[in-house]
């Protein structure tokens, strides 16, 4: 059984970082909240998204498996404005999920969750870790994008870069130690990472002002970040991309 | 004759409810003002539409039929902008009808009124009859068009609804009597319309917060508002889809 | 050598203005500034555009031509916003242009100078001379847009008009000589132009509230603006149509 209500705002986040990776989701409902594990269908990518009890305006939860179609939350969000609630109710086994805003209830088919991919996410610590501005990000990956398919993250003590390199043109951000809200690299690390998932994860970010990355050398990257002010968290591994020499 | 100023966002309003059925209409011309009759090219939809002399900031006028295409009075649109004043002007025949804006004008090639189809609108009256708000009705459009091509609406002594249905998911606006404006159904009524024409009408409406619907057992819509600050009004009629059993 | 520091706004409408015409370019850098020639490759339309040392925040150069993709600059000015400056540097030779915002740096490969056209701008002085606001040229040529693909202007003692003609519509914009800056034309003059390139000419003036046309009969049109608060001026040449009779 889950029965919810939810600022459109959280909703709409939560749903544009799972659909950077899939079409269909399970959610995994407990008490406490909610949660998502996704794997992109060619396994370069995983997420784990937290959704505390807390994060919505009202809750209540057992534990049970639903399988959505995201593309199907999207429809009932695009009928919402900023500041508008969502209503989220579901009994359970083939029944309807239904969403509601306004006047308006879309009762939804379900996706059988066995059919669903329930990713192992692997313990991945690299040794570097950056918290850094998500804008100031986001502005390297737009400028990426017209140079490479993949870029370069590179974490030294003294700095944290992003660069990318075409045929004849490269692109370099590049953060000093003072700029950065932390940063934790006891020697340079680096790894290159393909640029499409890289920037799908990060645009799908819309409310933190700041993530953490980590990175070690030709090592998944893991990026973190938190939504929902604090009541919820996600966090994106990305498998490297390993140079040819 | 005929020779009127016209706010922009009053001729835009009709020039947009007019194309939802038509590319091109035959403008009636009175002293009293204008009126466009128009019938979609497969019969499914029609529309009278009348905008008094005290709409138009200007206006004079003798009984003249004018063909015009609506497209170029777009073109002209796009030219202005809001709080702009267009002026219309024609001398009947084969003349040309002038639209100018600003220092702008536009001398149009006119259509011949015999080639336009004149629609003899029947006299529907359906029995149940609903005053609701146009952002509501327009909000419950946009949930149907990822469920379905037509929608049912019902009129119940208790409440308005509009329903769509698709292989596993359905959609539903259900307004209760004390949230609308007016209620008039003995007993429930309903049929069902095909929703690409009822979309686009009420899309075309930008000015009127209200509008009226007029519903029967499986029989013609009746949907009416005002624009031009009341001074005009315009009534669409959309046959039902009758449903399979 | 060339060092400079200029705003965002003044960066994109020289791009803005250079793209009319091609997608190479040569910028030509001295002491004083920098100047750009253009033609583009059917050889209807002319550019001769300057900036001056003091239309930059900083500006160090010497005799240098850079050879540049206008595409690539766009790249970066679309990470910029309203108010960010942009750094620009080249060292001379095969070296990269380096043009920076924020954090972000772009080393871009130039292109060899020697393969693109350094157009002869011959002296036209046409007889006529308008000096009109952008707004009103950039409204007729919208509306021209949905009529024809040239037109033409005139320059009267009395006024200035545009001119289109299609096949059962044509559209004026007529401004007397009251409401223009300045008009000197001793007699009528006119001419007809493509359509295509006096609307991107237009079109990429930004910042000059009023423009400065130059007319004669059957002779190439000459358009003058400023843009970087005056600081920068850009010339257009552009080849009439030749009426058939």
């Amino acid at each position: 059984m889950f029965k919810a209500r939810v600022k459109m705002e959280v909703l709409r986040e939560l749903v544009d970082v799972v659909s950077t990776l899939v079409t269909e989701t399970k959610l995994q409902v407990s008490v406490d909240g909610i949660e998502v594990k996704a794997v992109d269908p060619s396994h370069v990518a995983m997420l784990v998204l937290n959704l505390k009890k807390t994060g919505f305006e009202e809750f209540t939860g057992d534990s049970t498996e639903i399988g959505i179609d995201v593309e199907k939350i999207k429809d009932v969000l695009r009928l919402s404005k900023p500041g508008d609630l969502l209503n989220l109710a579901y009994d359970g086994g083939k029944g309807k999920l239904e969403v509601s805003v306004g006047k308006i209830v879309r009762h939804m088919g379900v996706v059988d969750p066995a059919g669903i991919t329930d990713p192992k996410v692997p313990n991945v610590n690299p040794p570097g870790k950056v918290v850094l501005k998500t804008d100031e990000l986001r502005q390297g990956i737009r400028g990426s994008e017209s140079i490479s398919d993949h870029v370069t993250l590179t974490l030294d003590p003294e700095f944290f870069s992003m660069h990318s390199e075409g045929e004849n043109d490269r692109l370099d951000l590049k953060i000093p130690k003072s700029e950065l809200t932390l940063l934790e690299a006891k020697e340079t690390v680096k790894s290159m990472y393909p640029l499409d998932f890289f920037s799908s994860m990060v645009k799908s970010i819309s409310s933190a002002e700041e993530v953490t990355i980590f990175v070690g050398n030709e090592y998944p990257l893991k990026l973190e970040f938190s939504f929902a002010g604090g009541r919820g968290d996600a966090r994106f591994l990305l498998a490297p991309r390993v140079e040819e020499d």
